[in-house]
């Protein structure tokens, strides 16, 4: 059984920063929310068809660690991945690193349902997430 | 007949600069959207409508010129007005300065269809707009 | 002694939204953002001061639990307050509401530290906070 | 003699959208923006060296046209090129297509000039501009 996973690469552009000279809080959410959804895609959820169907994941908590601030033009490297499984909900987890860099710039933890818009209905992840994220199952749902 | 004008504040959060210690390009534009839509409101399109007839202002065009910079904690004040009418397009027209100061930062211009969606079918502008805004019209519709 | 406290109004403009619909995961954190700087100033952290010493409150963890969602034109209400004090970072919550409504639609908290740049020294809070806000130490420090 | 270009890729994200349904006209310019810094380093104007130089390219006029929307998932094609150098300013050009598709979706013209912060002061453009992009010279300037 193979945990799913995600690699995703940025570059410190100006409207990334702020007059600190660093890289603004906001900023970082935007980029993990990149690699969140491109982890979402090998999940299953895809983007041109979330347009179609209307059926979304819908974050519902978000924990960020700012552990090391990044400049201008720094390379960042995000690895994502799927954490966790309950009966409605799953939580993925980020990290921030520059590239070819040992230290742990940013730490995210994010929970998110999959909601039926535009009712706002939540509804069960997809069956078959069951059976090949088993290993992830909250010890509840087992 | 009265030409709808619209005014409004905004404080410089770190959120709308950049490392170069001076207030972001496309944070400008942002406080401007907030002023064209409650300029909006002023000619009927109210937003708690929109978000129920899906009938939309959407931006044709902008024209926005960055005359001098801002810093952070800067109090903002943008003057709006609509400027012109056509069959299926209007424009408006803001110019930003600091509070208590004459010195022009900001001036932009911009122009916006009616647009019902999802279908994306441009309509043509409210019918009584000829008459309370004829001032206004376009020499070529007259 | 007392808590210091901030409220806050916000209207939900396009820009705050997302083609699900509803107001968009970032959106709440800058409102949010604009709370907490309106909150720092009463602590005593002016922002055009910050312009010039590069003092600056910085993020260091948020937690954030989205519970409902709002829409375009809602009137939002934001309650900030100082939830606590600790040697060199300090604890802020903060809970979103519909004008008028109980329900609670966002509950926040974050810790910042104060922090020198271009440098980015951690610096020791305040010395007369720990007189003014001793009620809200952790027991630890007193 | 060469003219400037560069080419970067975008793929529509929910942050980029809005509650119409489309991509928003903001998203558009940070898009841009990320293009334009990409040719900026093409032109010897490179971000981790404005870092530490703080001498910027500054946005001083933009022109949009928003022709056609886009929506969640679209993988949008950016195109840039210098277009035209005068003494103290440059003038870059964008066009955004759907991949694979003709149709022009956006158009932009941004001028820019290189300021040294934190004092705001404009700078002659590189000397050797003049020479390596004669061809895009103004005519009043040869």
């Amino acid at each position: 059984m193979q945990t799913p996973t995600i690699t995703t690469h940025e570059e410190v552009m100006f409207f990334d920063t702020d007059c600190g000279g660093v890289v603004h809080n906001l900023a970082y959410l935007r980029m993990i929310e990149t690699a969140r959804t491109r982890l979402a895609t090998k999940l299953g959820l895809n983007l041109r068809e979330m347009a179609h169907t209307h059926l979304y994941p819908v974050l519902v908590r978000t924990e960020i660690d700012y552990r090391k601030p990044t400049k201008l033009g720094d390379e960042l490297i995000i690895h994502g991945k799927l954490d966790s499984i309950e009966r409605a909900r799953f939580w993925c987890s980020f990290e921030m690193r520059r590239k070819d860099e040992d230290a742990l710039l940013i730490t995210c933890k994010q929970s998110l349902a999959l909601v039926q818009m535009p009712q706002g209905k939540p509804m069960r992840l997809p069956a078959d997430w069951k059976e090949k994220y088993a290993h992830l199952m909250a010890a509840t749902m087992k």
